[in-house]
């Protein structure tokens, strides 16, 4: 069986199993739309620890225990860990995974990363490497924010372009064999920057990627948009969103009724997170939530979850360049 | 076939060729001791560029297309690229990957990334999924200096123990079909942290993962170190590399004879590099040139190359963590 179709995708020969998943939100999160459907709820952003870093590293190890408890299975029985974040060197994921002390592949795609972390995951399961392994991905408000941006306690104002970005963190176990939905096949997306530079209109700078893989997908696999049940983003945001159903409109294909983004399910109008929300905890929280739940409750049957991410660093900005972006897609069905 | 083999290793059943390789250093490196293995040498560091970040990335872009040319083939042959840096968000790899235009994975392994980036792409490979891939790595030394720690005109004196990273890339070509040395089995490593906090000490903070992982390709595989014409370690210095001798004399193994750090086989004694070379590109400048053209010529037939990644960061430093480290290993064999 040819695994490598088209241009930029895969079809799995034997679909590796999505058998459990897990996910964590602070307080924001927990009062938003999903917080019915999250495993563990922390009551700050701190959580007892010294630093926002701290529990981050916290949530992500959390996730991925919480995830193998599930399914009866043993932190040893994990063969593998695919996973990342947003920080500086993955610092949050690096002490997540000193304490977990399995065989670990660190992943950078910023918000793209709990797709690609699927991705490579059923690769290796797929390929015949491992019987079970990890993706995960987490992000933190407080420590992204100083990061990329501003001192977080300065509280500079925020165009209503920008996106909040979730804390929180999400982990899925992928088997050989097993229950659950299975990952079908997946499209490795490729850098596209169209020259935003402004590192607040995130969500416009991802759309030309995530449009660029959906458009790949479609030609390489034949699968119409509308094969899918839906379609979802990673963290465009209400601004970014309108933008993909633009570009695929002029491509002549309507996407309206069967796509949504994930950053526009997390927070409610009230909370005022102006485009909504961002970071890899976005598409984390929201598949290994309320998504993976629908597919096993069989009212979600197939989705294609294209995960997006600003690939951009305050340094290049600082160099006054433009944003490069990449989304890589996973066909998810029961 | 089984391909997973004991906790951490994987046995290639169609192992992936390694159908050509090519590295660029810089000034410093090309007056080194493996000055005569380069195919590009830049004449200073910044290469005409406004930053050091951008010569990085050009370097990471010339490597990759010199080894597509090396064999006769376009860039649009090559499926997928696995690479990273040690930049905050991969800034050089981004940017030389938004030039590619490829299908992009990106890794984050720290300096053990040129091995990582083999073995994720050779496992690619053996799945099916692909047909060609790159995997690829790059370091600069004035980029990764101010960014891990002082602003690096002011020329901060240096203790003995440190190494100085290596300006430079290496890119290698993996095929499905083909002439060259073989991938033929890998070992993924966990993280290692023994507790030292001095940044400047990243040798003997690498040293105990290097072994770790070495200990357990040796228990996953049954190869004795004596399977291998030589073990070589990305970029542990004088300093780690002599832990790793006697941490494998203390658990019964004398490798005394056929193992060598790539980190100790760049710069000369009358450079003053103090404990050897580091970075990213200290295993991938060595693996992508010297040792690869040793292969080839049949000089060496067999070798380990263990890969060697410190995984702090400046935020984890300044909240005073300990380091994290990790060793990934590949075989490559003619």
């Amino acid at each position: 069986m040819q695994k490598k179709q088209g241009k930029q995708s895969i079809v799995f020969a034997n679909p590796p199993i999505i058998t459990s998943t897990a996910n964590i939100g602070g307080p924001m999160e927990g009062e938003g739309l999903l917080g019915n459907y999250f495993d563990h709820l922390i009551e700050d952003n701190l959580n007892n620890l010294c630093s926002w870093e701290k529990c981050e590293s916290y949530m992500l190890e959390q996730v991925i225990k919480t995830a193998v408890n599930k399914e009866n299975s043993e932190i040893t029985d994990i063969d593998c860990v695919f996973a990342g974040d947003l920080l500086n060197q993955l610092m949050s994921t690096h002490f997540a995974l000193r304490e977990l002390s399995r065989p670990f592949v660190g992943l950078y795609g910023a918000c793209s990363t709990m797709a690609l972390s699927m991705l490579v995951g059923a690769m290796m399961i797929d390929g015949g490497f491992a019987n079970k392994v990890a993706g995960a991905a987490s992000s933190h408000h407080d420590a992204a924010e100083r990061q990329y941006r501003f001192p977080t306690e300065l509280g500079v104002q925020r165009p209503p372009v920008a996106q909040w970005t979730v804390t929180g963190a999400g982990a899925a176990i992928l088997s050989a064999t097993g229950q659950g939905p299975k990952i079908t096949c997946a499209t490795v997306g490729k850098i596209v920057d169209l020259g935003i530079k402004d590192p607040n209109a995130l969500g416009p700078a991802m759309a030309p990627a995530a449009v660029d893989t959906l458009w790949q997908h479609i030609q390489d696999t034949g699968r119409e948009p509308a094969y899918y049940d839906m379609i979802f983003t990673g963290d465009l945001g209400s601004v970014g969103k309108t933008m993909v159903i633009q570009l695929m409109q002029e491509k002549g294909l309507d996407i309206s009724s069967n796509y949504e983004d994930c950053g526009c399910m997390i927070y409610s109008e009230s909370q005022d997170a102006h485009a909504g929300a961002s970071g890899c905890a976005s598409s984390a929280v929201v598949f290994c939530g309320y998504l993976y739940q629908m597919l096993v409750a069989g009212k979600l049957n197939k989705i294609l979850l294209i995960g997006t991410g600003s690939l951009h660093s305050p340094t290049s900005y600082q160099q006054k360049e433009s944003i490069p972006c990449i989304a890589h897609a996973v066909a998810i069905e029961m």
